[in-house]
C-alpha cells in the first residue's frame, strides 16, 4: 500500500445536494452555506451546474448565486456544464475556476438519460468542446468517463470499453493540441467495488503512467468509502465527495439513493491513515450540521453524529 | 490480501436495534421479523438481550419473544448476557443458542456505564462465570473484549492494553479447563480505523494464531465498512452485523450515532468479492426495508434502497 502524503478533495455538495433536493433553496442561504465551506480549508467547491432551467430549476440561479460570493485566498469555486452553452455561461460569471474537461459516460443508456445524446453523438459534441477550448488558449484538459463502473440500466460494463473511450477522448485532446492533465472516473450509480476499483486503477496506470486520476464515487451502495479506501492505498490523491454525503443523481433511476462520500467521512479516514487533507474536520463537522438543517431531512454522513476522533481524544 | 471463502455473519440487529429505539415494538412484530430474517440464510441470529427490564425495558419481553419463535433447520437463536442472572434466563428459555463467553471492557469507564462494574470487577465476576461453565460441562468459550480500539470517555487505548485483558481472560479460561475457540474484538463506540483494524488484529493472530477472530464493528463515524474490508483482507472470517445498519449503544455516549455496519451492505460487499455468505441478498434487503417501516424512521443501510448489482446485471 502506497497512500499518497495528501489529498486534494473536491467539494461537490453544493451542487450535488442542492440539485437533488426537490425543494428550491433561496440563493442567500446557498451562498451562507458555501462561504462557510470555504473557511474549512477546502480548496475547491462545486457551487453551481449550468444547466438548463427548465431540467433542473434548483441551478436556476446559478449566475446570481455566483455573483453574490464573497471570495476567499486559495478556495476555487467551480462549476458543472454538460454543453458549450453551460460552459459558456459558467465562463462569463468571471468568477469560477472552470475545468476544462472531456467526459463521456460509457452507458449509452445513461448517457441518452443525463445529456440527451447518445455516446457518439456526445463524442462529436467533445470534439467541437476540444476544437474551441483550442482556439482559446487552453493548454489541458482532464479526460473522463461517466458510468464507468456499471450502469442500473445496462448492468456491468466492460473495463475495454473504459478504456477505450478514454483513448478517443486522449486522441481528441492531442489532435487538439490540448494535454491531458487528469483521467476522472466516476461512479455515477455505485456499481464500484474495491476489485473493480482496483482493476481499473491498475489498467489506466499502466497506460497513462504519468496522468494523475480524479475519482467521483456514489455511495449508493454502501461501498464508497471501501472503494476510496481502496483508490487511496494504490496512490490515487484526488477524490469528489459531498457534504454530509448530499446528493445522487437525478437520472440514475434510484431517487432514494445515497449520494457521494460524505466529505467529513473521508476527511477522518484520511487523516486516521496519515494522509493530509488541508482540512478542519470540526470546522467541516459543523457544515455537514448545516446542510441537515437546510434540507431538512436525515443525511448519510456518519462523523457528524458523532464527532471526530481528534476532538475526543485525551 | 487473503479474504476467506466464506464468513460467518452474526445479524444483531433485532437485539441492538429494537434495543437502541426508545419506542417498545409489540413482541409478535419482532417475532415475524426475526422469522423472516431466519429465511434469508442467515445462520446465526441474536434474537433479545436478557438484561434488567427496568434499564432495557424494550427487552422486557426476552423471553415472551423467545417462545413465540418459530425455529429454522440451520438457523441459531442467540440471546446476550451481562451477569449470571442474565446468563441463566437465557439458558431456561431451552431455545437459544447459547455463546459461552468471557467479555471484558477496555476501557473502564464504558464498563461502568454499560456493566455497573469496573474492568477488575467485571474479571472477578467472569472468574465466577467461567467456573460455573466448567461446572455445566462447558468445554470451551470465546474470550473478548469490548471498547477495544477506543473509547469516547477515554480516548485511544493502548493495544498493550487489549492485549494484557485477553491474556488475562485466557488464563481464566484455561484455569477452569476452558478451551478459548474465539477472540472477540467489539469497536462499541467507533474507534476503529483500517490502520488500528490491522495492528490489533495482526497483535492478535501472532499470538494465537490458531484462534478465529471475530469482529463487532460500529459504524459510528463512517469507517465500519472499511475496516470490515481491511479485516477480510486479513482473514477474518466471523462478523456480527446489523440488519439495516439498526441500533447503536445506548451508554456510549452519542444517542444519535450509527449502528453496526449494515447486513445487506456487507454481504454485498462479500459477494463482489467473491465471499461467500450463504445468504440471499434480495431476501435480505427486503427485510431491511421491513426494519425500516418497523422503527418509522430512516436507517443508515444503503444498498436496500438501491438493489443489488446482482438483481441488476444482465
Amino acid at each position: 500500500m502506497t497512500f499518497p502524503k495528501k489529498v486534494l478533495i473536491h467539494e461537490v455538495g453544493p451542487r450535488e445536494g442542492f440539485q437533488f433536493e426537490e425543494q428550491i433553496l433561496p440563493t442567500y442561504l446557498k451562498a451562507s452555506f458555501i462561504e462557510s465551506l470555504a473557511q474549512t480549508g477546502l480548496q475547491d467547491i462545486e457551487v453551481a451546474s449550468f444547466v438548463r432551467p427548465d431540467r433542473v430549476p434548483q441551478m436556476a440561479d446559478a449566475e446570481a448565486l455566483v455573483a453574490s460570493l464573497r471570495t476567499f485566498p486559495g478556495v476555487n469555486y467551480t462549476g458543472t456544464y454538460l454543453n458549450m452553452r453551460g460552459l459558456q455561461r459558467a465562463t462569463l460569471t468571471g468568477k469560477l475556476h472552470i475545468k476544462h474537461g472531456l467526459t463521456v459516460a460509457a452507458s449509452d443508456t445513461f448517457s441518452q438519460k443525463n445529456q440527451n445524446s447518445t455516446i457518439d453523438e456526445s463524442l462529436q459534441q467533445l470534439r467541437t468542446r476540444a476544437e474551441y477550448f483550442s482556439q482559446n488558449q487552453i493548454s489541458s484538459v482532464s479526460i473522463g468517463v461517466a458510468t464507468a463502473f456499471g450502469c442500473n440500466y445496462e448492468g456491468d460494463l466492460a473495463l475495454t470499453k473504459v478504456v477505450d473511450l478514454l483513448k478517443i477522448l486522449e486522441e481528441i485532446a492531442l489532435s487538439n493540441h490540448l494535454r491531458v492533465s487528469q483521467v476522472r472516473l466516476l461512479d455515477t450509480m455505485g456499481w464500484a467495488t474495491p476489485k473493480l476499483i482496483r482493476q481499473t486503477i491498475e489498467a489506466v496506470q499502466q497506460l497513462w503512467p504519468k496522468i494523475a486520476i480524479s475519482l467521483h464515487l456514489h455511495d449508493t451502495r454502501g461501498l464508497g468509502m471501501v472503494n476510496a479506501y481502496e483508490a487511496l492505498a494504490l496512490g490515487v490523491s484526488d477524490f469528489d465527495t459531498s457534504i454530509a454525503g448530499m446528493g445522487g443523481c437525478p437520472f440514475a433511476g434510484h431517487k432514494g439513493a445515497a449520494g457521494n462520500v460524505a466529505t467529513e467521512d473521508f476527511v477522518l479516514l484520511c487523516h486516521e491513515l496519515g494522509i493530509e487533507t488541508g482540512i478542519d474536520l470540526d470546522a467541516l463537522i459543523k457544515c455537514a450540521l448545516a446542510a441537515e438543517d437546510m434540507v431538512g431531512h436525515p443525511l448519510p454522513g456518519k462523523v457528524r453524529l458523532s464527532g471526530s476522533l481528534s476532538s475526543l481524544r485525551k
